[in-house]
């Protein structure tokens, strides 16, 4: 019986207009990997390592346990940013070592990594990374090489810096904005919280900081201009066009206007700092 | 030999700039299924149930015979509205109890019906239905469950109201514009529509009406402002930049401009009445 | 051992708000074929069939050796141009006759072609040609239909006019602006270019234009108004905010601002002249 075909989950800035993702894919099809392709997003926005990085935290909890990841997330195209493949016991991934990986990391633990050779500066011509280094790379782990026969380890992965998380004294949290997602909604950098029947727990997902409890009474969001906008336990405690904070699906403060787009109507920008106090 | 994998139709409002859809997949993944994932679409306007209901019935006749369809276009989703799963002899559907699934009937016949127990409140924080209810209950039916055994059954799925489509006397058909497809076309509820040597024969496709015939020279749409767009056979009957209307591929009456967007061009609002006549 | 399925690489206008793509796919599933579906792009401009020649053209040297091209942008649709099938040693081809093929020619070879048979004037209303005439003939490739078993053959396939490419004495090549990428990037038709130590050696991908080398030193490319931009090697040789000209991946010549859009900022449109001269 042939095993499951490996999934392959991808994740780029390419966006869907050019025929990039599939050209990376048809040099892994074209190795006889008989994979299966998850597109995780192909739209960061350009450049954006951060929202990339983020990405691959949400999704992993949810995929395969042997998902091989290839996410290409490259503003230092051109530049000498090294090219990195990573394994941890079950799962592998293929990108550019510039912290694309930072939280990836958080979810499934530190992982081994090698460095990629970079393409001969002999080539015909430009190099599209994608299609020339990381996608035969993830096809030869695919293949069930070692991740040492890529290249050699390497101990000094780049990392991002930690998203905004602080305990406040009297008790409350700082984070920041992160991003809007397709209903518009602010995802927030503070988490992972969990409801309990008297108090709201902040198991923080950011390295280094300590986990608290809050009191859950009359827990509000205060934005970046001093307005509170109230903690709820579901959107339909909102009433239409209401703003509401709430604990979005991945255990993230999220802020949203109920049935409305708060990336729209909030004032709120990447990176605000966001604070959940007791109004009480 | 191994069994062709299922396949699972997959159609949401959650777009594409975040990694939802591959997160709902990689949990159906992780559950060992070998299905292949046909993505019809996943940028139904937010909330638009009747769109999504509409495009299920466009490509029920085209997928195989053992689809199963995993579609979420979910407004009420904080609110009690149920999760179902519904079965006819060979195909499937798992998604939200909003209506969605009315013309997927209307194509597949009456579906029998269980409703998904609803995720525990106990749970760490918010339900990402598509991920956390949807998709296990499509994983299982994937792998062989009956109906059965994902929830007690029920004979009360909702159901939308149907289409606007009225035989006329003297003849005509009025029917309502829907909404416009990616060139720009309008598309209506006036069909199924067929030409005849003499004749344009109605067969409906909301239920409840009759079919009927009308006199096949001199037909025209006509607009909310009183305008009269002539039936065509084809688009080549029209100049470039002139109106027409024609029967579309799935046999619905459609309204463009020749190498033009009529979205752009034509007075027409969605829900806005449009007459099929004769001018003779 | 079930052999590797197909891969089914899928080029449309089609856009992906719709669900014909999905539609399309559906067919060749129902069929039975056990294809891996790879999509290049579905966001060709519409009818824009110079791009979606490029795109295959692009992607081909990426692609496994037996791939079945499916690809349908086709202003022409309700005209009488043909639908073909080609093959060449392995690869094969559905799509229709509008020169969409031409680059992928240039590619693979010239190709044994068929026509394939016209929509039954009798069909019950109109014809989606890529789910009712270019799926099922790619479903029945992928199945081990012999070209022929399609149609008869033809030879007179419609071939789009060349790019332009014209070699210049003093020496200098002059091309054209052909797109612009996701990233804001021009794409031009000066190429295939390769840097060897002292010259810049031209191998035209365009056929009947001979080959030929220019001076390695103070390259620049020529816009419309007569500004110059600087050739570099990598696109870390310019400044934040500096245009420059680069030999992209596919060997053609781009044009680019290091950090910004050369879409919204370089006085170019699609077809404008641009030159390769040495300002030495």
């Amino acid at each position: 019986m042939r095993p499951t075909p490996a999934t392959i989950a991808c994740l780029t800035d390419f966006g869907t207009q050019d025929a990039y993702v599939g050209i990376m894919k048809g040099v892994i099809a074209r190795s006889g990997v008989d994979a299966h392709f998850l597109d995780l997003t192909h739209e960061i926005p350009p450049g954006d390592i951060r929202q990339a990085s983020f990405r691959l935290w949400q999704a992993a909890p949810y995929l395969p346990d042997d998902t091989l990841y290839l996410a290409v997330v490259d503003p230092g195209v051109g530049t000498d940013r090294r090219g990195v493949a990573l394994a941890w016991e079950r799962a592998r991934a293929v990108g550019p070592d510039n912290g694309l990986f930072t939280l990836l990391q958080e979810r499934l633990g530190p992982a081994r990594a090698v460095e990629l050779p970079s393409p001969t500066t002999r080539a015909l011509h430009s190099t599209f990374h994608g299609r020339d280094v990381f996608a035969p790379a993830a096809a030869a782990l695919a293949q069930g090489a070692a991740l040492s026969e890529l290249g050699p380890e390497i101990d000094d992965l780049v990392r991002l810096p930690p998203e905004r998380l602080e305990i406040l004294n009297p008790p409350g949290i700082r984070g920041e904005a992160l991003f809007t997602d397709r209903f518009g909604n602010w995802v927030t950098s503070i988490g992972v919280l969990e409801f309990q029947p008297e108090h709201l727990v902040l198991s923080p997902w950011v390295r280094g900081v300590k986990g608290t409890k809050l009191p859950a009474a009359n827990l509000a969001a205060i934005l970046p201009d001093g307005r509170a906008v109230p903690l709820r336990r579901t959107f339909g405690e909102a009433a239409p066009g209401e703003a509401l904070a709430y604990i979005g699906s991945d255990g993230l403060l999220e802020l949203a206007i109920n049935q409305g787009r708060a990336a729209d109507l909030l004032p709120i920008t990447p990176g605000a700092p966001i604070l959940l106090v007791s109004r009480g």
